[in-house]
């Protein structure tokens, strides 16, 4: 059975506290989402603002495939400002529990169902289509919420939804719940929320249990702890559920998912299943050793399936099968005593509490291989000079080939002049800087910086570090470390 | 009923691609881990390095009410590393599906229970007690699964354990199979992995299915997607599982998380359930007001149950009770027409893409109040010298009060040198400055750099917030911003 996706990135996503798009993101997160065959996007909720509806119109006007929804209390105010969107459709959310009609609306159950069905009749003869989401469902007497929803029905509502407004619901109950819903014969959907980390868990029971629409946001990104979590959910039926598919375009997951996080600013965690950074990287000896025999016994999915790209990493738990094939991919085969030594060198390394980059890596298998590299770039000094009225200004001296070489340069930031300072060099032409990254700095003003920089030449991509309480030395010296590296055939 | 508590965070966590702890590290979370009432410790793999083994024989020798465990394949030399770091117990992993046995081990099923058989043998004769974990079990023959634990249990191992290995089980799926094993009549753990993100559901319908303990690791943090998250899981037991609880102090929880945050480097999104920042943060108008009236409504536990306390954010979404209880807090009374232009202001900014900071609330709230604040003190200019073989130095020229001020600093780096510069006048000397956060920077070295200070006077905090892309600009700007602020009364 089909079940149709309705994102909500674009409203519940753009609640997450400090989270402000601007029209232009919001456009182009709704083309993405169109794009990869979501049915339903709810673009924003009118009533917020100005801004929000001229973001709302834009993507209305776009004449996507989805169809378009903005969130809409039951009142006339918010109605007529969704029609000035000129939305498809809106979500309807009308408050069930005894808590919310009570102390939050201060008013009578039977003046709740007086007011949701003068709303659906408001929407329907202004042309609309209606979701009516029942928030704190499942928190709310169940006959109750029944007699909601066969009201709005009576009046004609298109579609009704169960909110987990808490997340409180488990596997179990959300099953219960739904199944329990199957009598009032009309397209259910599912909006859950994270609080206990169980919003992808209780989304697929309730599909189970009978509903055929899921609400989602990219990331799980949402007020307190967020929503169910697109990329989690719709991979998790494709892969865990035989009986039901969606129309998500699934290898692009990891596209979309990178554009909503550059574009809130809601960083996702190394760890976050499918998109974290971590999802498809193996660093223990065990695991890769199993990888490379057969990606299976350590995947349940290939990389591939959502756009991405398999990692190993090297580390203290890393085994010699990883370790060699990750040697083999920088150019240096090894025999099986050189192996082991350079193994017992990482960990020893490791063992400090150190992240091993390539750049380490290498050093180490050099000592142990004998292999003399001399360094053709040395640092001799660097000085910054910057400030309100200065124009951030470098100089560098370093020693290339044994030449003395002086050189300057200007930059928006003192970093900035520092790098283009030694950019300008004519042995830096061939190399490529392709990202800079400094690790959120927290504490005080005084601590240790961490600045990693990823470097190509031609075909050749490597990382290197380096750490300093200065964040001009610490870019410095990770980008000569580096670039010495690449210049080494 | 009871559910005992395994923490792996020191053995699985630690397998996160890039993690290495050292072993004062490992030591100070083992201690709070134990303070907090876990039942079980798993302190690492005796077999890895010298470097963990000292670890492990640390956390051994300190006489804790913890059980402490290191994983051990079923061979004796890996025994023989448990044995020497003196463990009370091993976590003996034996895989148990066709594609770990043939594919990774290259064995028979029969000389893998015998390697299985033999390996508890030599523990028991050893003195140790074993929990023989399956790994893979959830793609095993389950006959055969059974099959192992009988073995191991003629053999005399104390507990046995099913691995998720690769988080292929739903809630429906683990429920299954842990009721199939309850007829081996021998305690039986879980151990989950959240590729798709169900771990905490998948470990909730184990307990279920007969699991009397979990295996869990803090943040969640592990191979890949990581494990279990120790928060989520034992949160969900206490609020959501009536019949079960723990022995967790989890009003502690939340000083756990940030310690292995902190101490692995591997940061938490902010809308991770019960730990992540907003995971007890409001900015919805209606989120806001419902919680002013009732907490429940948007809450389904108070942040103090876990450690925290609420944040009402401002921003776009937000209403004007929200705000009305900030301005409050922030010693501003406003009448009603006041508090709509303030909240029309903030939305405007809002839209423009921004975070409202609490300085930009207030220089909002200002100028819809006509107040006149002139800021005492004005950046007329900041210049920093830095570099190698100079030791960062800033000067800075202030207008305080009307008096031209110069002064100058030295520091570790050339931000730390700007702030200190400032930060020995004498106007600045009732200033805490708490937190200095930088935004992870990504891109290239010319990114605009967002820097957010945190500062003290008497029992006032406040934030503010610069964005620049030169950091020393940046850091100056938000300091200076702040203490304005902060002077006026």
């Amino acid at each position: 059975m089909k079940i149709k996706v309705l994102d909500t990135t674009l409203r519940d996503g753009e609640q997450t506290p400090g989270v402000s798009l601007t029209s232009m993101e919001k456009l182009r997160i709704a083309s993405k989402l169109d794009e990869m065959g979501l049915d339903y996007i709810e673009a924003g909720s009118a009533i917020t603002s100005e801004g929000e509806r001229n973001s709302i119109k834009e993507i209305t006007s776009q004449g996507l495939n989805a169809e378009i929804l903005s969130f809409s209390r039951p009142l006339t105010k918010d109605i007529d400002y969704c029609l000035e969107c000129d939305v498809d459709e809106v979500n309807l959310v009308v408050p069930t529990s005894d808590l919310h009609i009570f102390d939050k609306l201060k008013m009578t159950k039977d003046e709740l169902i007086e007011m949701s069905n003068s709303a659906v009749d408001y929407c329907k003869d202004h042309g609309l289509t209606v979701e009516l989401s029942a928030e704190d469902a499942s928190r709310s007497d169940v006959n109750f919420l029944k007699s909601v929803f066969l009201n709005a029905l009576d009046h004609g509502v298109d579609r009704v939804c169960v909110c987990d407004t808490v997340g409180i619901l488990t596997p179990d109950t959300s099953f219960e719940l739904f199944n329990n819903l199957r009598d009032i014969n009309a397209p259910i959907s599912v909006h859950c929320h994270n609080d206990f980390g169980l919003a992808v868990a209780n989304t697929l029971s309730a599909i189970k249990g009978g509903a055929c629409e899921i609400h989602t946001t990219v990331n799980g990104i949402g007020e307190r702890a967020g929503n169910t979590s697109f990329e989690e959910c719709v991979v998790s039926i494709d892969r865990l559920l035989p009986d039901f598919s969606t129309n998500i375009k699934i290898h692009e997951i990891y596209d979309v998912s990178k554009l909503v996080a550059r574009l809130t600013g809601v960083y996702i965690q190394p760890n976050k299943a499918i998109v974290g950074e971590n999802a498809f990287a193996h660093e223990s000896g065990i695991h890769s050793d199993g990888i490379i025999k057969n990606s299976a016994t350590y995947e349940p999915m290939t990389p591939e399936l959502v756009g991405r790209r398999r990692k190993f990493i090297i580390g203290k738990h890393m085994g010699t099968h990883g370790l060699d094939s990750r040697l083999k991919e920088l150019g240096l085969n090894v025999d099986k005593v050189q192996l082991q030594q350079i193994c017992d060198n990482i960990k020893e390394l490791a063992d400090k509490g150190k992240t091993v980059t390539d750049v380490d890596l290498q050093a180490i298998a050099d000592n142990v291989l004998e292999i003399n590299h001399e360094d053709r770039i040395k640092l001799e000094d660097v000085t910054v000079v910057s400030g309100k009225k200065i124009l951030p200004t470098a100089s560098v001296k370093l020693i290339i080939d044994g030449e003395e070489i002086l050189n300057a340069g200007v930059g928006i930031g003192p970093v900035d002049a520092a790098i283009n300072a030694i950019n300008s060099l004519e042995i830096f032409q061939d190399i490529d800087f392709i990202e800079y990254h400094v690790d959120a700095i927290t504490g005080g003003t005084d601590a240790l910086i961490d600045v990693i920089v990823k470097l190509q030449k031609g075909d050749r991509i490597l990382s290197a570090r380096s750490t300093e309480p200065d964040i001009i030395d610490a870019s410095v010296k990770a980008y000569i470390s580096g670039v010495n590296r690449l210049l080494q055939e």
